[in-house]
């Protein structure tokens, strides 16, 4: 059976069970983020990376704390699986042409291949061809559904209590934090969920709307949508923000998000030493505090809602002193309690959250 | 030749010597905010209104300030013109088919349609097949480009001033106020020129990026690109605002045009008497102080800029006293001078932005 999908939920039916391989050609591990996240967060069994460079290499020789895996030349190295995952993304997010034979490989196999790239492979016609000759599923978890609409304001209205994390920029840890917290709540007993916004994010939890590739006037519903489908069946849902409010290209989606979500509460993220926006070098950060002022204050006549903690990314501070006395003058800076919950656990932010 | 399109430019090549019927059937004048929009500000020869409700009347009689032209029953009843514009829209943005016969008609004898509809006339089988065989043009003016990208946050680097409309809630009449002030200050001379971010705003200035229809990642990109396309031709450049920063559904693209746009200067609008957001009656207005203090602090990380002035559309105000009142109370809230231009002229708003 052919299934070409853009569905939300690409993996229901084998939720928890799939073994996937994963493809991160050259940039293993430090350069594949999407990658790193499905092996450290994801339910599926990972058979095996593919990256040509590091043919040969154990997954746990580079991140020593993930489950194993071996990394292999090509799809045609790698164990029986269920499914192939893109796990890296160049600049603009094209289809680099030299995973082709492995896309190929893997459909030829019956694998599914799950992408989110800005490149459809749903709308590459050999792909097309062969998956559904082979009867394996291609996924664009980017490809936003065709039913999504404008928000009604009413995420307010579900049982669950809603956590965003906000952030100063992009690539500041926003997803890592929300799915630490989603994690660390659910080992205490509490009834808890992480809901993804990005692509990533939706490849390690297999549904979700990719809010950046969204019709603009959706933002806000598409994240909403989410909230309704998951927020009477959990106790706390973390979503996972975007962007900062204050970035000059991305600030519609973070503005979009913080509406239509709703928070009750807000985890604000920072990286230790970030002084102006990635990739806009002329933008400086504005003060923490002022951070704080403009979630809060924008948010407030749609939901009240509170920076009730703070999640400092110190990846970049060479030892546990420093890092901590980072955490502390972040601490100083919100107003609230803080820390890396990734170098130091998540305790002070699940009990800002009340969720100890 | 076919010529079935979405580009920017949809009327370069006509601009100011085209002549159009507008179809505004059972709507005309009050629920037909593109017809009347096109009708006050548009360079198009109108030649005639499409309404089978009012066929018979006059134009002037319902617009009683704009350029007269009849009222008639269909398209068969129009006089020769360049093309039909489809002036209202229901609400969810669909085609009616009862307007059908109209679009039909009009493509018969070689007319352009445009639309502004979610509805795109360019894939409807019979309105492509009947353009191509009469040699006609259809342009969804709501349909964004397909080479759109992220903004690189440099609008503030064209020789042009900026001012922004932004608004305490959706439908308070940024469009007009834009119109208003570009005109007006054209008239004294100023070299001034409207951005458009929406249907009706693209279909009265024959070019523009439809903000609310983009990708949610290139809303603020979809600015930037018209402002560095004008910016450097004109000494000032008077955006449209969309939505309202603090809306339930929408603040997302209010958010993205207002780092998009980088302006200079804004001026905040309002209706007299709105006291809950439109459609969302749950949700109320904050003070007017709040929204300045929200539009600047939100601003200014990425560009500087001040609520210069206020406009208050006071149309549902019965007499020009109590009207007066309004505009002078609207005034002491925003702590800048303000006016309803419609009514009183634009005259306090200009002298605020020193273009008097």
């Amino acid at each position: 059976m052919l299934s070409v999908t853009n569905s939300t939920h690409m993996t229901a039916d084998t939720d928890g069970s799939r073994r996937i391989a994963i493809l991160a050609h050259e940039k293993f591990p430090h350069e594949a983020k999407t990658a790193t996240g499905v092996i450290r967060y994801g339910s599926d069994e990972v058979v095996a990376v593919l990256d040509r460079d590091r043919a040969g290499d154990r997954v746990s020789e580079h991140l020593p704390d993930a489950p194993d895996a071996p990394v292999v030349e090509s799809m045609a190295d790698a164990p029986d699986c269920d499914a192939l995952l893109i796990g890296i993304a160049p600049i603009g997010g094209g289809f680099d042409d030299s995973w082709r034979p492995d896309v190929r490989t893997a459909l030829e196999r019956g694998c599914d291949v799950v992408a989110g790239l800005h490149y459809f492979l749903t709308e590459d016609e050999e792909f097309v061809a062969l998956a559904e000759e082979h009867g394996a599923e291609l996924h664009d978890v980017r490809k936003p559904r065709d039913d999504l609409t404008v928000s009604r304001g009413i995420a307010d209205e579900v049982d669950a209590e809603i956590v965003l994390t906000v952030g100063t920029d992009c690539s500041v840890g926003k997803m890592t934090v929300s799915l630490e917290l989603a994690r660390a709540a659910a080992d205490r007993g509490v009834d808890a969920e992480f809901v993804p916004t990005g692509q990533t994010g939706i490849m390690i939890s297999g549904w979700g709307n990719p809010i950046d590739r969204v019709v603009s006037d959706f933002t806000a519903g598409a994240v909403e949508e989410m909230i309704l489908e998951k927020g009477d069946e959990r106790d706390v849902l973390f979503v996972e923000g975007q962007g900062s409010i204050v970035h000059p290209a991305y600030s519609a989606v973070t503005c979009g998000i913080l509406h239509g979500a709703m928070p009750d509460k807000l985890v604000l993220c920072h990286e230790a030493g970030r002084e102006v926006i990635h990739g806009y070098e002329d933008t400086a950060l504005p003060p923490i505090p002022d951070y704080v002022d403009l979630y809060e204050d924008l948010a407030a006549p749609v939901h009240e809602t509170e920076v009730a903690a703070g999640a400092l990314n110190t990846v970049g501070v060479d030892d546990d002193k420093a890092a901590r006395a980072a955490v502390d003058a972040y601490a100083d800076d919100l107003g609230a309690p803080a820390t890396d919950p990734v170098r130091f656990g998540p305790d002070e932010i699940l009990a800002a959250l009340d969720l100890e």
